[in-house]
């Protein structure tokens, strides 16, 4: 199976071009982190990478490296700031796989005892309760 | 939050010790693939690292990037050795994360157009299907 050609067109790649707004709690050389607007959780976060990948299949090893880095960054902060007791870390390939948005991500959603994850309703989240959530994780990162 | 310390009675390290059997379907230096024995789906495989790492919380990066780069290899062989059309992945941290076996590990789970991911059981998978789906792999591995 040949990878399938990375379509810069997606919303991810337009956020990092600057072209759609985020809500931003941390960035460096290689990757970006995002509140996700829609989210499962309190504090559901995305981290992306800059450089041009659909997901797992096509990803430069480096680049999978560089978004994990970032990924355990926003878990511990995640841990640390908003008091969560678990992450859990899903990541979705092709429309098979779960995949909606065809710019690589991984989903760091913190957990709290006893609390289901919420299922992905395609609605839009409270983003005054986003704002605030971010802000805790941007203060954990440190 | 402190990382919780490492406890080498876990299965996986047992696997890794040669204590317990397991079907292994990749290893190199760092890490090694095995198939989950309760799979939610065909092909159901976990990577995990050699290095005693709890999960992502108190995993080296390099570690992390070791275990990514195998994830990888696996899920571009399923897709090719299975005829999957996506791969999910999911690693999970801490009992509220969703963790049951606490040494850090990727599930990486073929995916099939229209089939839904079977729920986590808890009973034994059919170990002839298991052994099948595992020789797919490795051979797509080359």
């Amino acid at each position: 199976m040949s990878p399938i050609a990375y379509d810069p067109s997606n919303p991810f790649a337009k956020i990092l071009r600057g072209e759609l707004p985020s809500t931003r709690v941390y960035e460096d050389a290689e990757t970006l982190a995002i509140m996700d607007i829609m989210p499962r959780c309190e504090g559901h976060t995305l981290v992306i990478p800059k450089a041009p990948a659909r997901n797992l299949l096509d990803a430069q090893p480096a680049v999978l490296a560089a978004c994990l880095a970032t990924v355990q960054k926003i878990a511990k902060a995640q841990m640390k700031g908003l008091g969560a007791t678990g992450i859990t870390i899903n990541q979705y390939n092709e429309s098979a796989g779960g995949q909606v948005v065809f710019h690589l991500h991984y989903h760091v959603l913190p957990r709290f005892d006893g609390v289901p994850l919420g299922s992905h309703t395609g609605k839009m989240g409270d983003m005054a309760a986003i704002q605030a959530a971010a802000e805790k994780i941007r203060k954990a990162i440190g």
